[in-house]
């Protein structure tokens, strides 16, 4: 009797950012098989970069598709996407990519089928597939980066929306008399957790004379924002009040934000990533105070201990009989969580 | 040859509130049969109001059921519901029962299914089945009664998150530092856009000594706080500008409310309904105005003109070629849409 054996399945998973080109194959038990990081030489134009990312793309999928099906290519990028046309609507960091068909275009050159979608969105899926919310089908996630994106993901799916622009959690009101966003609001959640919004806070805090180690620092200070709030991140370790006053007012607005997203979605599973989520132990404490004063929704399902380690969110629910827990932690598999998440998106499409 | 023919549905639908038992018979193309208002005698307590509602319930579906088939009964409560045991977790409304197998207890008298279902979010179901949320399957509805409650429909259904939870939009926080609410933040939503909240800030006004015409209302004023919050709405129809200022605070915070809910859900249909809704006209403009200021995703979705008259939201649709409009607008169906909603529930379960 012959025997066929069936195929392990593969995807390539892109994360196009606005300074790095990254792309794997990852295969169906999201094994890493191999990642290439290029930069993404942005200046040198849409159909540059969109040559170097199918070459690389294509030389991922002749090398692993001798052996595994490949199941299709998934790219996260960073802008909103009309998922009826393939098209960037709204890509502040890819200029010139806007009323292009990017996926028709990259489709034809792979002669594969692509799923574009927005990086936020990409993320949540990867840490609902192998990272913080593993086994989890509702899960919102928050990433604080330059800015505060989000995604969310509902019965295992990524939650689109009308248009695509749903999980904009960077854009909810925290305080409505607060600071001016580029988005017309004020008092966006991304004026107080971004890592641009740590640098804007820890400069107030400089130029009102109380803060001379944060002035210290900010002399020989790196033009990488998010460098320079992990650098005030280390200040609050080290027990300096002034960064430590900054990174409370970072915990305060995630814990209004997530907050109203509990009292509207009560899903099971908040995770929060990004640059700026490196410096959860110094705004975490008054996340979870603000949190638990601001919604009877948390405050009834919340865990005996909020500070979950990294990964163990699993662990805790079993531990839990009621099945009611409303769980805020820490994503797990930090930028990897685009690549993943890019990759899982074919495998997960019902054809 | 013979010909049996398909017997048409029905449905009994039941809307339990504080105040008000009331029963309805409904078709499957949603007409009313008969509807049936008894007064929620609270104080007789439990036992009794539950044999008045299943006696009543009784008689209809007896009256009914021998020229259509009966469905099942859906009953919409004021309250959270644990779904799985059909039991009330929090019903201020209904002291005495909690930890009481209510959904049970009503399903061994009538010997038929019976759906719980909290009364917001059977308003939803309902303003989505036949009112102005009519042929939408993503529908947020925020009512504005004593208190401010929500429903979220996702994909035709109530959404009811990790449990039952979901839609509290009432607590969702406008203002970080806005008055205390009973359930523990500040500067819920509830302590702006309920009738509650407009007769306390009206009060304010008139102790500041700047609000003549609403003195001389308060001194025959009635007991009714929704009542009460359409007084105020009249003297604001009448120019008084210190009623004005009122709505224009109500307005406000349910503009910063809608706009989170835009960023985060990006549903396609928003519907305003509860006492305080008919006070539209005087807070509307002011909560257009912040939903666009406050939400990007507003702005670029936005109706040309945000009025929409109620019940043409269908219509407006139509017109925009580009499918993408974010319709916020007036319920429909007043007190009955928690009657259609309930009969509905039963109708839409698939067995």
């Amino acid at each position: 009797m012959l025997v066929f054996p069936v195929m392990s399945t593969f995807a390539v998973g892109v994360d196009l950012g606005g300074t790095n080109l990254r792309i794997a194959a990852v295969d169906g038990d999201g094994n890493l098989l191999e990642k290439v990081t290029l930069g993404t030489q942005v200046v040198k134009g849409r159909d540059y970069v969109i040559g170097e990312m199918t070459d690389a793309i294509k030389a991922l999928i002749g090398k692993y598709s001798t052996k595994l099906e490949l199941q299709g290519v998934g790219i996260g990028v960073p802008g909103i996407i009309d998922k009826r046309t393939g098209m960037l609507r709204e890509s502040p960091n890819l200029p010139g990519w806007d009323d292009y068909p990017v996926r028709d275009e990259i489709e034809r050159r792979l002669s594969t089928p692509v799923i574009l979608e927005n990086d936020a969105n990409v993320a949540a899926f990867g840490e609902g597939w192998l990272g913080a919310a593993r086994g989890y089908n509702e899960i919102c996630m928050i990433t604080l980066g330059t800015g505060v994106g989000g995604g969310i993901v509902i019965g295992g799916k990524i939650w689109q929306g009308m248009n695509g622009m749903a999980g904009e959690v960077g854009h909810v009101t925290v305080d409505p008399n607060g600071y001016p966003c580029k988005c017309g609001n004020r008092g966006c959640a991304e004026q107080y957790g971004s890592a641009t919004a740590v640098v804007k806070m820890a400069r107030e805090e400089i130029d009102s004379g109380n803060a001379p180690e944060m002035a210290k620092l900010a002399d020989g200070h790196s033009p990488n924002v998010e460098f320079s709030a992990r650098a005030v991140f280390n200040l609050a370790l080290q027990g300096d009040a002034a960064a430590q006053r900054v990174y409370d007012r970072v915990g305060s607005a995630l814990g209004i934000l997530i907050a109203d997203l509990v009292n509207v979605l009560n899903l099971r599973m908040y995770v929060i990533g990004g640059g700026v989520s490196a410096g959860w132990q110094a705004f975490a404490p008054k996340m979870f105070e603000e949190l638990r004063k601001r919604s009877m929704v948390y405050a009834a399902t919340a865990p005996p201990d909020e500070f979950i380690p990294i990964g163990a969110a699993a662990m805790v629910e079993s531990k839990q009989p009621p099945p009611y827990r409303t769980i805020v932690t820490r994503a797990l598999l930090g930028s990897d969580a685009g690549l993943y998440g890019a990759a899982r998106m074919p495998m997960t499409v019902k054809s």
